[in-house]
């Protein structure tokens, strides 16, 4: 095993909806002293992408519905944002002290949908997470490996709580060119006996790891992990990353 | 913010029980081209630590209970591991397709107490996880700090499985010298706006970067993450990360 270095990249300008975000981050690489390296993994904050995307409603234009409006008051919440969480969501799993935990349109499980009014610039904003955080991570992997012509993998992240542990962690939401778990299923460990645990959540911790670089107020939405071998895919989601509701203990 | 390293660090003999792991660590160190620095993060993994520490149990010397019996029938387990598990436990949380999720005597939920049968050399062993993780933590990090004149921090760390997403992620079980949570209460984002996302659970993301060059048949039970600014404590406890049962919608 070799050394593993977590590069933290700045943005050149603020990003506006309509912002190409992948052409963005290539011209922040290609002006920074930063150049890639075959094998890098771009990972990108969700809230640049989402910027972009013009993933931002206003909350002025939200009419709450009657449903929204009794959770806002159970809640303690914004009946607007409370609408906005419900639209961006397949099902809520819970809801306490200011806290709606759902099922996401994408599938993944996180609280508020993900849904954020921090660092947008306007208290009657809100910001979704992106569309298809997927197909967003694929994008940038094009462009960067086109302006740059190194072959690299992307991750889009966002941070979320969890149960049982206290405080956030990075997680991956989106996923191009590397498969989010890495099974060790049939492998054997340094005595010949077959590994039990089986599957390690890479992407994640990979998400991780930049969020060390990346910071909450530092402006750092783009990190740089260079060192880690990992077999490069065509096909993958960060959908993988989620357990099936009927194999969850926890739902 | 400036880059960060995750540099891996082999142990220079098998551990066996008995060993005082955290002069090992030091003597790995020392006799490796990597020098300690001022602000680096030792990441030590569980398993060196309980081998080192005799948390081992041979398994055809538990008598188990009926308890123990009926719910290894009921999942398909040994029901000596089940005993096991038990013992190690406070409360069982859930119990179906073979895991067994519990809280821990520290507090910690995790699926089978963290008792784990992989790379330990035997099949009728059973690897506990350390009494006292924090504890251990301190151990290494003193011994780590007269030894080299370093200040340093010590995550012990432990690969554990969660709910909502599949594979596992490395968490920090024990700390020494370092808060598990980075708080933003109170700060403001780019724009003068009140930060709502206000902990990230550093510990648990430091030791998902270290597993990245850890693996897990690779025999690197060590890694030290240098760059990362982080404010030095004297008191702190890896229980901080645990989420008061009373505070958890999933519980």
């Amino acid at each position: 095993m070799a050394e593993i270095n977590i590069i933290p990249l700045r943005v050149c300008n603020e990003v506006r909806p309509g912002d190409k975000i992948d052409s963005m981050i290539a011209d922040s690489l290609l002006q920074s002293r930063q150049a890639l390296a075959d094998g890098d993994i771009v990972i990108v904050t969700q809230k640049i992408v989402s910027k972009a995307e013009g993933r931002i409603v206003e909350l002025e234009k939200v009419k709450p519905s009657r449903k929204a409006v009794r959770m806002a008051n159970d809640h303690g919440k914004d009946p607007r944002i409370v609408e906005v969480i419900l639209r961006e969501s397949k099902k809520v799993l819970r809801a306490s002290g200011g806290v709606i935990v759902v099922e996401t349109r994408h599938g993944f499980v996180c609280a508020n949908a993900g849904v954020d009014q921090s660092n947008i610039g306007g208290d009657d904003l809100a910001l979704l997470l992106p569309l298809d955080p997927d197909k967003s991570a694929a994008t940038i992997k094009n462009t960067l490996e086109s302006r740059t012509g190194k072959k690299v993998a992307v991750i889009i992240t966002d941070t979320f709580g969890r149960p049982f542990r206290n405080g956030q962690v990075n997680v991956a939401i989106g996923v191009a060119g590397i498969s989010p778990i890495k099974s060790y299923v049939g492998t054997a460990d340094m005595h010949g006996k077959k590994l039990r645990v089986t599957e390690i959540a890479i992407a994640d911790e990979l998400a991780s790891a930049a969020e060390l670089v990346m910071g909450k107020i530092d402006s750092v939405p783009v990190a740089i992990i260079r060192g880690y071998k990992f077999k490069y895919v065509r096909k993958c989601s960060a959908i993988e990353l989620v357990r099936p509701e009927q194999k969850d203990l926890f739902r």
